[in-house]
């Protein structure tokens, strides 16, 4: 077992830095091919992050898991993650449709908290892949998440991610908060929903 | 009465780009100002675009007016555009107020469509500036609209855009198709609140 | 045989900006992976161009071709093209090395005006590559020309360029100013490969 | 007198990149009004970097200053740095000159290295600049330094740069690695001139 520095070696950085900008590129390049396509932008903003050292940690004793680099690399599917906000909910179908034809890439793992949510009121579409990259002269196997929302599933966890964060070391109202929250999530749906009936509506007549 | 063809002339778009690019540094750079001063990001994205000569035209002409270059100056405010998406609905305030110090930039118009939503549901905070850059040697007075909006207003805008564009042509249901999308438009403005009102109890805990 | 405005399609546009934009997050790429086993940035700037129809067309007719899409595609290299400037000569070689172990690429022809200068004094090694890009659902390849130069290269290249546009009307004095540029290139050449032999006295030191 | 690490507060590193940005988009605006002006491009890249506060101690240390933050912001010009590399040399003037008619900035010392160049073969033209920058509701005065370079004097100083960088820990043979980058640099600027004079012969003709 390696030590979880590991993680923070220039070699693995540079590695994971590769795979980010690869999957964020590959989004990109999706978006210009499905708008040819489709006669419409699908993709409305991708972004993309390497999680911290820190927060590794942190998710590794989280989770009961030994803080090491293979159990890091195991377990935590987001270390690498890449965004793609899209403006209605069938565009993340067409989107993944997409990312799984794609021939040095593989996804492993299919989260699918649009049709199942979080008990937080949190909805998105994660997909898990492995990402082949050429590296060092070599074919290397990088895990990378990526999760597909769209603009109003991306508007509500935003803002839930800061005030999650704001009101972390308190604890009274918790509760009331965090079922403010779930109730606006569904909300929110419930107008994205009727959004893409819309469209649908309009692009019949 | 010089012709508005004089809207595509070198020299004009060069001043417009400029003029459009100063404003967009402003804004990111009352970002970067607020950010330190309020302790949380307040402008989720900036983005601009200088109007088309053609939409300028169109413009002109349902509003009755000659097609010149002196008239498309004076009466329309939108030639050059930007707009910054904030998160909550105060945030608009508070960036337009520090664009309210700058030396360089007058506001000569307040529209707000926040407290006073257009018929179709459009909310947004329109500011009409007069800004002066240093062009040729001399100071050039230019004008722009500054759009501030919240994220919901923005997902709201975005997708009646692409909505009306798509339905131009018909006419059938028309009536209740705007009816619903104004429908979405004032739900999206009471989570907007709410969200507003969460993340002050919040800051009070 | 199909006629050369289906280079204008807005799928073939979408398919060459991709092919693009993939060979220069390539050369990104490339550049992170060698800085971490140099110890030392290679790549000073990337950049690319797709090739107007209309240069396409005279450069067809200048080579006593047909006009359409085939002969196009087949006998001009540089429809998309994409430059890597590095900061010494050798560098060219190690960018190269590693183009030829990317799976998705194969390097069909490589012209070495380093070695071989032109006429005209132009120094640039190029890689012609037959580019794999998934698109619509398929693998397709796509033919890209990558221009690899070091900084004294590109100095000269492109002030040749400039200045070759603005004399093409003429032709006095064409012959002398010829000779001129030509003579520059060697001095700088001469000065490229000294500074690449006190790199290496440098690092043996 | 405040302590050194005032550089190092949330507000000063905002207010210092928000000074540079200014100074950038300046250089880029600039660019653009040149370009409509004299029919070619002049700016060829614009580039900027806050100095590292490390840096700014072994400076003063160096400079045999004491190492308070108020010695710092009067001793050190470039704390903020800023620069712009252009084609020809005469460019560096007219970007200057253009520079100078921007009443939110004051030239406030010119380093003249194009025409009087360091020892070590170093070429460029600094301007030390004062500007006025909007900051929490008041104008603040920030200093900055403007790098001019043609092509030519940037290739070297890049190179020098990571050269020196390099045989830091060397002393054998400094002399005579110092004596040919001053040759080097004395042969790049005899090239320059030439590109430039051969510019000027082509426009008349």
């Amino acid at each position: 077992m390696q030590p979880i520095e590991k993680l923070e070696s220039e070699k693995i950085v540079a590695k994971n830095q590769i795979a980010l900008q690869t999957v964020m590129n590959k989004l990109q390049l999706i978006n210009k091919e499905l708008s040819v396509r489709e006669g419409r932008i699908l993709i409305h903003n991708i972004s993309g992050r390497i999680k911290e050292p820190n927060s590794i940690k942190v998710k590794l004793r989280k989770k009961g898991c030994e803080e090491n680099y293979e159990t890091a690399l195991e377990v935590i599917n987001d270390i690498i993650g890449a965004r793609a906000v899209c403006y209605y909910m069938d565009d993340l179908y067409l989107v993944a449709d997409v990312l799984n034809t794609h021939k040095d890439m593989e996804i492993i793992k299919i989260k699918n908290y649009m049709e199942h949510p979080k008990k937080t009121g949190y909805r998105s579409l994660h997909l898990i892949v492995k990402l082949m990259i050429p590296y060092g002269g070599k074919q290397e196997m990088v895990k990378v998440e990526i999760q597909l929302r769209t603009f109003a599933m991306d508007y509500w966890a935003v803002l839930d991610h800061q005030l999650r964060y704001k009101k972390e070391n308190t604890d009274n109202d918790s509760e009331k908060i965090e079922k403010e929250l779930m109730d606006y999530a569904d909300s929110l749906e419930s107008i994205d929903k009727k959004m893409m009936k819309l469209r649908n509506k309009i692009a019949k007549i």
